[in-house]
């Protein structure tokens, strides 16, 4: 069955200046912001008349059953002294939130006539990609560091995906930036410096996080939202959900989780496209030095915050979490420890009505 | 939230002579019928009045939001020739359909105030059960064979089962059998010699494969649900709930798929409960060379069929699936052999309407 562009997809729109675009693959984000030296991602723009859930830039897209993920409540013990429920986006068809994502950018691909996509990914992103293409029938090259582990790649070569590797980070996003004028191979994650973040139709897909949260609480928004983040794809799509659903002054106050402080500092006065020191080995998907404007953006227009969580505490809280049968991979589990933080400084209560994005589980070894 | 045993849960009653028992963990299934010789597994009995889908014994269960798992159709290419539907099982918060089971088996050991429970297992179901234990806060002991993969025994231990590991399958099964009369750990799992199968209990969670299969076609039930099979454990909980639901004449045709003729060689004559030759490296969930009746009344009772699939073969084709977009585990792989093998044989056409279930991905390593 053919993918359909929503017909009331009427371009794109630049997140910092507003300026519109057509539809097209702006892997760069917003071309004049580029120029300005601000890098700014884009997202997509409808017309009114939409069917009442959020919309989506293509229908009938390539799937595997992505979303309906459950909503955990009554998670007893996940943080000690605050009832969270968790929005377990392991139970996707390969173990993480990238599904949504992939869907819709592998679905934008297709539409668009590419032959295939490229990703800068060392884990699930990758694992997730090569699946879509695969199902779709495309191509799917996935540029990896030399320190993903040997079973995360070949998972993503038994998938049919190729995978290079490089010995820095910066260098994968080299290599894909060699097909930013590609007629033939889409990038969908970002390969500028600084970001931008991933291909906005992909990020569409993370707004039905927001509409199942809303469904499953019978339109209830929760007071918090827990993201773990990189460069905010996901705290972007899961704000841009709930602006649709809610508008604009009711979203949800989204916690970002970060491995180092970034959005932190930012929030403490710092050029959100600064270079901000910091490593982490726990959380390979939460790592990079550097910022998309997105991920502040979800913070300070959701009237939110961000915590920074430290590798150790990390990997001890993920260890107590397996036992209590909640495998969430360290970037995940990050989540908890964050909000554990924001509970013992005030930001939130034992009363908090607070929403975790389990993003990912961590069967797959990761 | 404690678990609430379902008040119209009556008692138990064996499948082969229909004796009835009352609610307890009859392990060795109907008593009267191991003594006979003829070991037969007993199904959970409701007094009518229920909400209207199928019942389940444990309201309010221990989940990690289990099930709702997506039906995929137009699924092409899964097997040249004919557009089957697949069941995703993968998209379960362990990554298998045995989280079904693991929800109301653990449920069940929490309501009669068991300290933990005990199972054998190479794979996804000691994976789920140690998951599920970790949520309840019961001990989990999983008894492997030493040909277990390392990677999967890890997962286990870091959800905190004790795994102990024997060289033989039958050792598995002698360990467990020393649980047969504890009051402390509960065996969820098959320790018979010929087996019955496992916990009545958690076989109820398999009715929802059924429910949810005719919700999401609108009532419409297949003609045909392919269920890979070891002792049938599924594919009787499914059988249950079709029969639930439709009654016992309208149930659709159940494919039990097996790695060598076992359910093939009793509906050509042979004895439910004689020993089968044969050995399986590629389909661990699906091995031993003994039956449990209930997997050969599966497929008798909804005028089913079986197919016998070959290593090699499956294989091939799980490398095929996974370069297609669909990470099946082998063992799951083999119920898309079996459909092209009935297709071939004509047992199966073109036109047939067929729900294949894919019963894990895997992505875990299994």
């Amino acid at each position: 069955m053919p993918t359909v562009q929503n017909p009331r997809l009427t371009g794109l729109v630049c997140i910092r200046c507003g300026r519109r675009y057509e539809i097209a693959d702006h892997s760069t984000g917003c071309p004049a912001c580029l120029a300005e030296g601000t890098p700014a991602n884009l997202e997509c723009a409808y017309a009114p008349g939409g069917p009442g859930g959020v919309e989506q830039p293509y229908l009938r897209p390539v799937t595997l059953g992505e979303g309906g993920t459950p909503l955990l409540t009554d998670v007893t013990g996940a943080v000690p002294g605050l009832d969270v429920t968790l929005k377990w986006e392991g139970a996707n068809p390969t173990g993480s939130h990238k599904d949504r994502f992939s869907a819709v950018a592998v679905s934008r691909a297709v539409h668009a006539g590419y032959q295939g996509i490229a990703a800068a990914s060392s884990g699930n992103a990758g694992v997730s990609l090569a699946t879509y293409c695969g199902r779709a029938g495309l191509r799917c090259e996935i540029a990896v560091t030399d320190d993903t582990p040997g079973q995360v790649v070949d998972l993503m070569r038994d998938l049919g995906a190729e995978v290079v590797s490089f010995p820095h980070s910066e260098q994968r996003w080299e290599h894909i930036a060699g097909y930013r004028d590609s007629t033939t191979m889409l990038p969908v994650t970002n390969f500028v410096v600084p970001p931008v973040g991933s291909s906005p139709f992909g990020i569409e897909g993370y707004k039905l996080v927001a509409e199942e949260i809303l469904t499953d609480r019978s339109g209830a928004a929760p007071e918090w939202v827990v993201v773990p983040a990189s460069r905010g794809d996901l705290a972007w799509g899961v704000y841009l959900g709930f602006r649709e659903l809610l508008g604009a002054g009711a979203v949800p106050r989204i916690l970002l989780v970060e491995p180092f402080p970034r959005v932190v500092s930012v929030l403490a006065g710092a050029d959100p496209y600064a270079t901000f020191p910091g490593t982490t080995r726990a959380m390979p998907s939460l790592g990079g030095n550097q910022l998309a404007l997105q991920a502040v953006e979800a913070v300070r227009r959701s009237r939110g915050h961000a915590e920074a969580v430290d590798d150790e505490r990390v990997l001890a809280e993920t260890r107590r979490l397996w036992r209590a049968g909640l495998p969430l991979e360290p970037s995940s589990a990050a989540g908890l420890v964050a909000v554990s933080q924001a509970l013992a400084a005030g930001t939130m209560t034992a009363d908090s009505d607070v929403v975790v994005l389990a993003t990912a589980h961590g069967l797959k070894g990761m």
